[in-house]
């Protein structure tokens, strides 16, 4: 059995090459467009999603080539996410992955466009066939992926924070934030592999309370790291959040508390994974990985 | 038969009634983006992309419900590009629809996502059962209509807009950023139709050549109404284009070149559609009123 390191690498070099095959380098006058998408999308990053869908599709013995593409897919999602998220009137960031964000390296326009392409292309590459005979297991993942990432997902928690600015959250509001912000797109990972493996209903929602465990456990752990990781280690802008006066799970618990809680969390998460036993165990190093990692 | 006029006006209020069911106003932290999302959708707009998608569904009896809910899908790709379109590091536009840009009227953040989220819950429409029994016909709308409002598609378009503000650009140069920009998704409307109806090749392509011509005349049109129209007749600013030194068609042609050439692709649109007899009389109509409107 590899060891999660192994795992993660290995299925970040798959995804990579799906992504190299539908992000071609520019040529012709929206060239440009290419290159900011390819530039966005294949520069690094952890490649956590795509794992996740990998790692849940594997318990089901679905087959490698679907689950790379779904797991391609979702980074498609998650790397248009930064994009629009690092812009000027959003975050306003400067460095990404310790190499400027998208808007400082092409421009604003670009990066607006280079995100919508990005998301449109996520649901282009469920809908071929390569990423499952079955149609009905196609719809059903853009059904799902959809529903994460809008208005009631992904894209619904970075409006409330936005609203966070002027009204800060109590507990109870920055959980249902990052639940939505973070934690649907990552649920859809873990369901994602469900869904293209035909599981039955029980493990389906056993997985998904991992992922929402997981989740808020990485959240919290993000925070720490942003209170105490370095720019070098993180690759990004740290204690912005802190700076802007945001309320975090650490400003609002303090940071014995929230690291104490992100552990109680992955334990958690942990437990759901008991219907699949020692099939799980890297679902379960991850939870681990998640609260201790350093970048 | 209705009249043109009528049967827009039917299909307009159809695709309204099913977007308030997808757009409710917003409630918690993330009302704003709920509020902006139907500010950019709900706000008027002639619907020509839902009729289009009706008036071709017609032609192989899909039922009304089915083809609406296509033509919903279509409102809320074509309100989210507008949306992204009026930023200010896009086209910096203040009015739309006679109304203020979402960017004016709520934020620039919020501009932006309610695009993304725009953009996101037009697969999500297209995903539901509703849509067609068949999750064959599913897929193939998403995927089609991935494709055209894509990087290959829309939005390849925008960029090479954006391109052409360095380097202007020649007829054949227009022409082919006017079949991304807008006759892509157009094409979509009418392609739509007959993939919801399992239309045979040939008349699905006769519907892609009306499209074609459809999309550049309505884009003529569309630039001779910036050149002559007015703010009140139009909606939104005009003589934009002309001010920025935009290589349009009327800007290459000239107004009498462009007229006839609009003319003549009318001409060609109402052509392409034979196969159909008097049952496509709508869309025959449709041409001549994409090249005769004065909004």
């Amino acid at each position: 059995m590899p060891t999660l390191q192994e795992a993660m690498a290995h299925v970040g070099r798959d995804v990579d090459r799906v992504l190299e095959t539908v992000l071609l380098p520019g040529t012709g006058p929206e060239g440009r467009l290419a290159d900011a998408m390819r530039y966005a999308t294949l520069g690094g990053g952890k490649r956590l999603r795509p794992f996740l869908v990998a790692a849940s599709a594997d318990l089901f013995d679905v087959p490698t080539e679907q689950s790379r593409r779904i797991g391609a897919a979702v980074e498609l999602v998650h790397s248009y996410s930064l994009v629009h998220d690092d812009l000027p009137c959003m975050d306003d960031d400067d460095l990404r992955r310790g190499r400027p964000t998208v808007h400082r390296q092409f421009d604003e326009a670009t990066a607006v466009l280079a995100g919508d392409a990005l998301l449109t292309l996520a649901f282009d590459l469920l809908a071929a066939p390569a990423t499952s005979p079955s149609a009905d297991v196609r719809v059903e993942l853009m059904r799902a992926l959809s529903h994460a990432a809008g208005a009631h997902g992904m894209v619904g928690g970075q409006a409330i924070d936005l609203a966070a600015e002027a009204t800060p959250l109590d507990l109870d509001g920055i959980t249902r934030l990052q639940a939505l912000k973070t934690g649907a797109l990552i649920g859809f990972c873990c369901e994602a592999g469900a869904i293209a493996g035909h599981a039955e209903r029980e493990r389906r929602h056993a997985l998904k309370a991992y992922a929402h465990d997981l989740g808020l456990a990485f959240q919290i752990a993000d925070d720490l790291l942003d209170l105490e990781g370095t720019v070098e280690e993180t690759g990004k802008a740290v204690r912005k959040d802190d700076a802007a006066g945001k309320a975090t799970f650490v400003r609002i618990m303090g940071v014995d508390k929230a690291r104490q809680q992100a552990a109680f969390l992955a334990a958690q998460a942990k437990d759901h994974l008991q219907v699949f036993g020692a099939r799980a165990d890297l679902l379960r190093d991850l939870a681990e990985f998640a609260i201790n990692r350093r970048s």
